[in-house]
């Protein structure tokens, strides 16, 4: 049995590695650390626990957890975990971290785009982004993990295949994506009542939101060198689910026959094979049915889907997952399952809700 | 392994069948039957079970179903399972219904309730009315049980202690549904569009809604003689979720020292302990919270609970429960749990999805 | 023109006030007072109202504002006018207080239910309770109009010509409630937040709502005597509207022939008739058409109807309305056209959205 | 008085034309065409018109209906006033047309992109593209005009001023657009039912809607160029509003000191600031500040902001706007009021509902 620790357990990332983890043949959760809500019941906290949840929340103290714990989930603001991370920590036990702190490998990047110091540098390099599909090998051996973002892992992964395999002008690539609002946490902020969100579209952090750079350092390393792309989130009015849909112009390419033209429906489809053939949470969607976010709720699936559109010579693909759970909550257990040795899927095997 | 097949197998209960089978150890899905979608692949009507469902649909041949699987579920309109019938079916599978053609005793009643001819009023003594919680005993040996309402399983059991414990006058018991859309079916009807039930809250069958009978034939059983209630169904903008409020006047009774007065708030609240306080399903919340529909999202627990107002000398009771689940797809499979000899709970310990 | 001045201008009912009397011919708004966004522009909370609006918040001195409008609105926490009320203010200018200071005739009624000391009781008297289909004439003269809540307005006008025509037994009215989220306010809550409310149905305050004596006095003088009854709010997943269903059983009453029997269909839809037959924001909907809060969306409507249960003795009655339009700052600007001799509808005549 | 008929009047846009129209001081509606509920009570259509509207369903006689009335709107689908419309018609009556059948110039693009033959090509040259603070002028003295879609609304004021000043690249322009559910019609379609979008964000027609052609047409006369885009629409979990966001890469251009730069983000906003300044419906919001459809809300505004992304070299610019308002028929009486002489802003002072 896995001991599992959460520090940052009411919110509702933590609430959901919460619901999944008691689902978990092999984990025991022994710690639920929440500074807001110590020696309250969690199931008063999160009643959709009720009867199922006994535990009281206690303090986040990170070096005490680590005494009694094999795993440590962070769901954490942005600067926690490296203002507290300790080398003796990390040698105790295997941290899954669900912030932002160790998924940039440039410092100075953080330090940019977060507008705040990192306090324990010496941590990144050996932090290993948890985009499973991507990084499966060295997430096993991984003391420290940087869960992706939310946002992230559908943007990557969506655009992944035509970046790795050289299908697009990569500096043509822009992300629009749209999310339910349980991104936006659960703290009590007036932008984020039921009247201010319902019935309602809009932006926010446009060309300045934080998981622009993280997405840029990915499809980097796909590419083979530095790109630089547009990212611009949505807020819509449901709770979970996120939709990106990104855009790129197609690159001219030396087909069999000698000649230059654009990759053909085809080719692009073969890409997104390749990739994720053999993936089970990544489904590539039928032709010319389209992601939604409703269709994976409450599951660990990406959905994926392109189209080549000759007449303007770009691709425009998309994707679609729960923000708490394949973008969050569920990738963390994905990574823990990977990191102890447990089928990659325990856990995990829910089947989206519909309707 | 418990072979299955299912009648209706499009509609929201039967896509809910199928996602809550897929999770159940014993059960080998056999047969999706949908006379509007046949030859059409299962997972192009409900798209979140892609990769997960390989079937196509069949039709709704009951009598040759029967010779290939161990149940039947029929999610199918009013009338059709009483109309195909007959005696060999029954003796050679057994059979979860989930329409209403076997929940009435008196055909009369559903004659005139539903307006139409019932076809085999021979099967409608032995059918057993499966709310578990209440006729447990029968359900296990029953060929035919006629899975309740939605609004029926909560309305019940919101009441039952009180009634069973003669607690309130029952001439005077009010329900007040809420529920979500889902309940009204996955048929393309103009008054179910988004834009009619967004930012909308209605009555509808006032006073003349189908599962009046059924709760007032249950709790007529509670009570010892012939009830009738109040019964309002209104629809809210949501997907899933029903909540029922109900009122009634306190009785009194003779308390220990000889004098008459109305129940406490402890004698109340002992009436629900003793007759689910050992059931996993139903949960009793704490003094003060009030049930949420969210709470029980995607699950099978119904929550409950009670309050005295002395200041009119009435009771306020309320009850939650997932209409796709406990309402309908959930408690069909804890039918057939019961049925089969499967552990109660076998494929159904689903934790509620919050947010 | 008509200057008037807000105080509480940025809570939902405040911006509703400026949104309906942006559209009075005959009214300037000369202060928009708000103690959390003194000096921010108004424009800045209400973006809807770029280009409209180009003043700032101001703050809310009443014996100020006192001196330089006609009318003052005070869309203010409970306790606050009464803290802040003189002799001297109500003298120079007239005030409709939406806020439920002064809608109680009996201060310990107030006080035990609103669990603080009333602090200007002097006022009480003299102060007109504003439900102008009812009060019409006292509220042509009053200094001092207390501006009925949104649950009560729509109880009560529901209930009203039952209570009056002595068709029901009084004592076993019960108000079950269903609101949109706006009533809750703009305050940053978490019980509030989008992904708390969406997709759910919750009651709240049950048997202890502060509206319920309201309720009680207002039909008590109906009734010629004291009468209790039970009222139960809910929250809805939408923005604005208010449901109220409504039962009650109906009284044996002596006939033309000279018989007892209950009233009939048409009896019961005479009295609607009489009372509101001609009022312009009421409207008796035909039979078998049930209020739905959609219909009255951005007016100062109240669609009505009901239906006689002979069944079960019971009538079933229903009202809807919007609860920021007749239910706050509509039912305000209506009582301020009847203070001020201007035509009771103007600035209201606004059509429902829908969708 | 301005005599008005109304083809396709119960769909959502003829309701919301039938919403403004009762509040213009001159005009009053003659006719209500409604094939599919002739001889029904309007408000029987639109119970939220229940009182306010008297008349019954008229059919769809559009040479009778020209007699009668001074100007026609059709609200009609794709093809049916190209089938019907004459001569005789046209010189009798004004014509706006909701449907796109007068829109493209090229009726080849017509064919190709709404795969119906165009049956009255005659009057494509002189019908008059409604898009009226673009066209103002010629609107008024139009006898046919083709009033825009409602992405094509928001798509076209967003981007005009950017590529009329040739400030970015026009073959790098991307429409990435959000839309509520109206826009789908009142059509009982299973995709439209409540739970189907409800919770959910997805994408259609991508890279093939027909508002593709006639942005690119405006556009292009913009531009004094043909140019192509792309353009994708998503359905969203709400009742009315569509979000454009826009995308396209900056086009160096001579400075005042001879050097060639990328246009400031001063240089920007003064190209929105030239045609936008005096428009009374287009507001241009202040930095920072992105457009939110919950802002425009049932009235006529389109509100635009711009943001310059220098790391990346390219401009993101967004649009809101009311689909069944500007978008559809506030637009449409937009154009009417130009065509009669009235006041532009005529029955289109409609000030957003919030929240």
């Amino acid at each position: 049995m896995i001991k599992a620790g959460i520090i940052g357990a009411t919110g509702y990332a933590g609430g959901e590695l919460v619901r999944l983890l008691l689902g978990h043949r092999n984990v025991s959760v022994k710690w639920l650390g929440s500074k807001s809500y110590i020696e309250k019941r969690y199931a008063d906290v999160y009643r959709n626990l009720f009867t199922l949840v006994e535990d009281t929340c206690l303090d986040d103290n990170l070096a005490k957890l680590a005494e009694q714990v094999d795993v440590i989930f962070t769901a954490t603001p942005q600067g926690y975990l490296a203002s507290v991370l300790t080398e003796e920590i990390v040698s105790k036990v295997r941290i899954v971290d669900l912030s932002a702190d160790f998924r940039l490998k440039d410092v100075s990047v953080y330090e940019a785009w977060y507008k705040i110091a990192h306090k324990s540098p010496q941590f990144i390099e050996e932090a290993v982004y948890g985009l499973c599909e991507l990084n499966r090998e060295r997430v096993r051996s991984a003391r420290l993990v940087a869960n992706p973002g939310c946002y992230t892992t559908c943007s990557i992964l969506a655009a992944y295949p035509l970046v790795k395999e050289g299908l697009i002008d990569v500096d043509t690539l822009i992300f629009d994506a749209k999310s339910g609002t349980s991104g936006a946490g659960r703290g009590a902020k007036t932008p984020n009542l039921f009247c201010e969100v319902n019935e309602n579209m809009k932006a926010y952090g446009v060309a300045e939101h934080r998981h622009t750079p993280e997405i840029e350092e990915q499809l980097s390393y796909a590419a083979g060198r530095e790109l630089k792309i547009s990212f611009t989130p949505h807020l819509a009015p449901m709770n979970r689910g996120i939709l990106v849909t990104g855009y790129a112009s197609l690159k001219q390419a030396r087909q069999e026959d000698g000649s230059m033209a654009l990759p053909s429906k085809k080719q692009i489809r073969a890409a997104y094979e390749k990739y994720y053939g053999n993936e089970a949470f990544i489904r590539l969607l039928d032709e010319g049915v389209w992601p939604e976010t409703k269709w994976v709720e409450g599951s660990n699936y990406v959905d994926l889907n392109v189209k080549v559109d000759e007449r303007v010579g770009r691709v425009v693909f998309m994707g679609a997952l729960d923000n708490l759970v394949k973008g969050a909550a569920g990738q963390a257990v994905q990574n823990m399952n990977l990191m102890f040795g447990e089928e990659e899927a325990e856990g995990l095997k829910l089947v989206p809700l519909f309707p």
